[in-house]
């Protein structure tokens, strides 16, 4: 997590001043609970919400405690008790810092959670978008980064549509398996706390309750939860990827935008970089690589150590602050990405029409004439076509042109039967179908 | 996937005679429903189905093919020609490869996926049934590998139980995840093939519609299955380093079964190494690594490459084989895990009750003595109990008689007070509470 | 590792019948050393050699014993004493079945990473060749996928020569690192064993010494050797991408290698795949991902534990087999590549000469025209030639004419000095220089 | 890269004012190089240095810079003109950005790798201190977690000295990838520049020159580099966990130092968990996670594209910040590691003698006794010391006094016999042997 792939909404929820405020929440919640049950006064949890409220914290005075204490809770403990007064003694009982941190970490992640859920509602709203904007606009499909058939550009929309709704789905999961509470006490057991303390501060903190814990919450569940932003960023991977090919200089039938004064641009117009997907390619990178040190974090020795700690604090912020900017970095580029349906009809136009040659040997294959002979008659009118693009890029013989003056061929497919298997429409009558699955809401 | 770690269910689900049964269902299935929508005749259909069925395909004849073709799928079909007879011209009509190879592999992922829960089924009936056994076995909790409070042998086993029933819930997920069907022709737009033909195939074949595909279907999916995997795999490692913990010679609460007459066990008895959950840790590092590339295959080019591929050929059968093989090992160690609670005591007992050092504190603090005090009073007598243990790994010093000894503690608590303190009770005494949350049905 | 990405002499390093004669050659040379000093007699060692020698080790046969010993060193040894008799009891006499197992596991390391290092030679070979035929086979240099400056053909192949020299150099260093022989008996102290022994096994096998053994080797020998192959598989994948990028129907610079007769290419010229690189691809993550379960390997607990053996079971061969074939694979593509000098040329012509702009800029900075005149003067010429470019993909408006034709240009410029600024020799003129550094041996 | 795992010195490497100054450096040393051949005035040179020497860079006025110019080196030598004056106009003259921000970044490398080696050093003095500390000090060896045979504590020490020297070796290899310099402008053509200023500008900076760049220096250099760094965090995650497992309630063989007075210790004197090893095992996991977006990072485009920067921007600091701290919180875990010889034989006898089962076993079979026989006589007696320490954890039988006891076993060996295998020194015997390997300097 550095600044510069950083966004504030992110980036707010892992500031100690944050942290903080969530421990204090727990506590004075759990005071709630054991006043309830009478194991504390009323009268002390009235006056914990009230101070606590109104206090500010102040983290570098924690920290300062913290260097004594050697450790965070206890100093967090040690300030709070200086805005509470003598009904601090209350505060805590019979929990463990465990309870506090395992909790909060999980209120960090669902809130994570919920921004990156956004993140992807608004990416989804932009595909939706440039899907239907670009819903007929035809342009060749490429396998292997071939010339295969066409397809259209909104049909690649639809595509990141559909991946990022499972994304969506995915990150909806994966809020699920971490948002969860464990106020179990040393070991899990509830023998210095009742479980009903457990119960009302889950509700209140919007988690469930952790059916079995072992002081710390079972580390499965962020294990997954990380596991899932790798995926998602692999999706941002794929999305990137797909942009940087089309804005190559040979290609460029999409560009990131750049506004038209923008500097640099003028002398070297083809210079325009793709440097946010390529960026957008790089953070991917980083956010799979934090799943393995989460999965890594699972075993953890008999009821718990400590070395899921060091990671966390580093994976925490920087797996879902890297996450949250890549998704709204790449909705900015869908967003705003300037698209050429003009040059994608002249790229395919630019082998002259041999993307149609399947289909004519096909029509000559139902009109009877051999595979061989097809096949030698298909041939010898692409390899012309192809012979002229294969040198300079851009053919200047016309496949259809060359076919309708093949006496041979034309022995066996009259001009409208030719000029029939050019039809784009042959290949985009389906998009509307394929619409209607991907945005059937 | 080595034959030493596989098991012959999920080892059959990736052979080639699987493969290509699945294959011919494939087109086959394709069949009726091209027949079914006028596109080919039903009796060519009928007469698929009836050679196809009759047939045993000859792996060795399909190489054969293959080296002259270079095409597995095309290989295949003129295998199953050969049974078909001319009708085979019908078959795969508008149809890619892929249509037939994605397909296929989800089939094979959704299949290994059933074996995978089931596999977990088995290990969550282990845990639950050594969990109820050992509900009230107490055994000491330890955090950091350091003795801290009391738990039950029974609680680990329902914390196992409660993360392998997350593991089973994570699998369904990933099962539904890959159930999808794509027959969707060249780059994905149905050019050449009804949706119809594909919606067919998919219900015959127990899976949904690929809402969008591109020729291939998009390998987010098959992230989200490998990457789950990979996390069950985790839980699988704590678990194992959990019983090889158990089993250290200094702890030896827990042993790999070994039956009585075992060779080798006779002249060194203490040498009985736990084998099996060494071997789980290892297998988990494999699972786990084979996530990666799964979530690097995501980005393919434009609508297709077949950089996936080799990928797929390896973890496809490597990951389910190994994680079914580890999960069906893992069932047989806990299974049969020799448990012994005697020495869960003594264990416990060789500390000369030290454990119960917290609630004297809290006691003596209760009854109105200093926190100083009671540090003193309490340090005093633990001090004397561990100078003893640390020397020797026993006590010959008894905590509690230290304490009935010691005048000023007497000053604070009588006997009984003390002796309270000492109830293991207290800390199993929410046993049943955590086990009606895990074991709710 | 799967027939289909294996080669046979590296599959043959890991048969079962290669580990038993690597096992058979540690216990005779051992038995050489036991007998020079005295422990075993020399009649006995010299009957091993000569049986062993002669024998033919029957896999199935000790597959039968391991079945009972459960054990695998036990189950050859029982087999060797087959062939030997009564002088077999002097086999192995101190060693521990690691001794024998980590030995031979680094033997075959050895020679896998001498098998490696051959492939990269040869690989090296062919980059040095293709180098050297297209050093002054101008194409345009790309960044971000954009053209940017004119580089050759040649130096894309000096610099793969360059980036799989030092993979060698690499490879040369893993050999060195696993080039290690313990015989060091249970936990490495040579309690039962002389040191001589090891001394000799390891100079008779061609390794070294390990200096300090724990039983086992320190698998921080593996971890750096499994991490080697993934920065080499690295840079596979480099190359690779770049030629399925010059590959692309729009780029088409360079292709893999298909024979004129290839089936299928002849009806659909444009489609021919880059199967063989994204094949490599694929491959490179794989190998990549082997690297993480070997470093997860190295925390071995205490003197040693059997976690690695699953591990390296799989990813031995796995990694070195992928990596061998990946390097074969990688030379043939290297070494038939077709390459289209003229294609290199006509992608640069279609932007115009707009690849010059930045010369003209500078030319007319000296000249003395403002920094803002420049731009203005390029800008307006240059945008004419990008406009027609970005529709069409080909531009048919020509840089060098428009700035000819430019009086105020022309005022600042003579036409010599304009067409000065599109000599190609401007950026090849230190070619030579590199080449010295590159292939200086 | 959080601050809590952190240290001065190496964060000092990656801050904006060091980075600043070496693009200075690079900068003014290009300068000299320009004017020496002629091609900017000497006296130019010779200001820049004058002024640069001088200036303080103001970070945040290169940033508010950077936010109109959206190019970081752009803006920093817009702001080093602002000291410079008119000269700066021949600053930067014929170079790109890559050539400043890839050289700088591997001259941060090479910095930090020198730190990396520093704190190698300062652990491999540690671990030799221990390692003839306690060279006779025996303890039990333990394979599998359990008893084996007996090996020092000086050993141990000794082995983890010997794989820290590796390390070191290796961090010397990594080093020396990443020393190169490239100063070869566009596409690194050297069209613009002179390789002349290449070759002094890396000699100036202590650095080799790339031989061939592509604009960009290669990244398998930097891919070989971040492996290596996850090499050596696994080592240390070997040490981390051995003294993880020393410090358990059961074994307690050594303890992470505390200071006597240390808060908490005094009521639970057990309670001293090994939480500095605890962290290094998390931290090795995150140093090794970031091995793999640098080998990702080798496959960029063509010459070059954008996407390895986000990912060095992230590992970069943060994987040479952790590593650092690592190895210095090690360095300090293993110079004050608390020893306690004492309980390591008392560890080793609460198996009553049972360690030298397989010698007395070894010794009856020598006398002539059948090997069944031999098993049966040592088994009688190894069974009822184990029975006793299965349940208690420490046997109150011994194992000595059964074997002196047994008529049968008195038949075949004396007194001194059975005493002579129950002598220490066997197991020690070659400990000086190895020492003198590991420690030959």
């Amino acid at each position: 997590m550095i600044p510069r792939y950083s966004r504030p909404e992110m980036t707010e929820i892992w500031t100690p001043e944050t942290r903080f405020r969530i421990w204090f929440e727990i506590e004075a919640h759990a005071m709630d609970a054991l006043a309830e049950i009478g194991v504390v006064p009323k009268e002390a949890a009235k006056t914990v919400w009230e101070k606590g409220n109104a206090a500010v914290f102040d983290v570098a005075r924690i920290d300062e405690i913290e260097r004594v204490t050697k450790h965070d809770v206890i100093a967090f403990l040690t300030h709070l008790a200086e805005f509470v007064g003598p009904d601090a003694r209350f505060i805590h009982q019979g929990m463990t810092s465990s309870d506090v941190l395992d909790t909060c970490f999980n209120v960090q992640l669902v809130r994570a959670a919920d921004l990156l859920i956004a993140d992807v509602d608004a990416l989804l709203a932009a595909c939706k978008r440039r899907a239907f904007e670009y819903k007929d606009a035809v342009c060749i499909g490429r396998s292997h980064g071939i010339h295969a058939e066409p397809v259209t550009f909104g049909l690649k929309m639809a595509e990141a549509y559909a991946e990022f709704a499972r994304c969506r789905k995915r990150l909806v999961a994966a809020r699920e398996e971490v948002a969860t509470c464990a106020i179990s006490g040393a070991v899990g057991t509830f023998a210095n706390i009742d479980p009903r303390v457990e119960e009302h501060v889950a509700k209140a903190m919007g988690l469930e309750v952790e059916p079995v814990s072992t002081q710390v919450i079972p580390r499965d569940r962020h294990a997954m939860f990380f596991a899932t932003l790798g995926v998602v960023a692999s999706s941002i991977e794929r999305l990137a990827i797909e942009i940087r090919h089309l804005q190559r200089t040979e290609v460029l039938e999409a560009e990131e935008y750049f506004s038209p004064g923008q500097k640099g641009s003028s002398a070297m117009p083809h210079k325009r970089n793709p440097v946010l997907t390529e960026n957008l390619t790089g953070l991917a990178r980083m956010v799979r690589a934090y799943a393995l040190p989460a999965m890594e974090n699972v075993a953890l020795w008999h009821e718990r150590d400590i070395s899921h700690s060091s990671v966390e604090r580093m994976i925490g912020p920087d797996a879902t602050v890297t996450l949250d900017f890549a998704l709204a970095r790449l909705t900015g580029v869908v967003d705003r990405l300037l698209v050429y349906p003009e040059r994608m009809v002249s790229n395919m136009d630019r082998l002259g029409g041999l993307v149609h040659s399947q289909r004519i040997l096909l029509a000559l294959t139902q009109k009877g004439v051999s595979r061989e002979d097809s096949y030698r008659l298909v041939q010898r009118n692409a390899m012309k076509v192809w012979d002229s693009y294969q040198k300079a890029g851009a053919s200047d013989v016309d496949f259809l042109t060359e076919l309708l003056n093949d006496a041979e061929v034309r022995a066996a497919l009259s001009e409208d039967e030719i000029r029939d298997r050019f039809d784009l429409g042959y290949h985009t009558k389906h998009v509307d179908t394929i619409f209607a699955r991907v945005f059937k809401d």
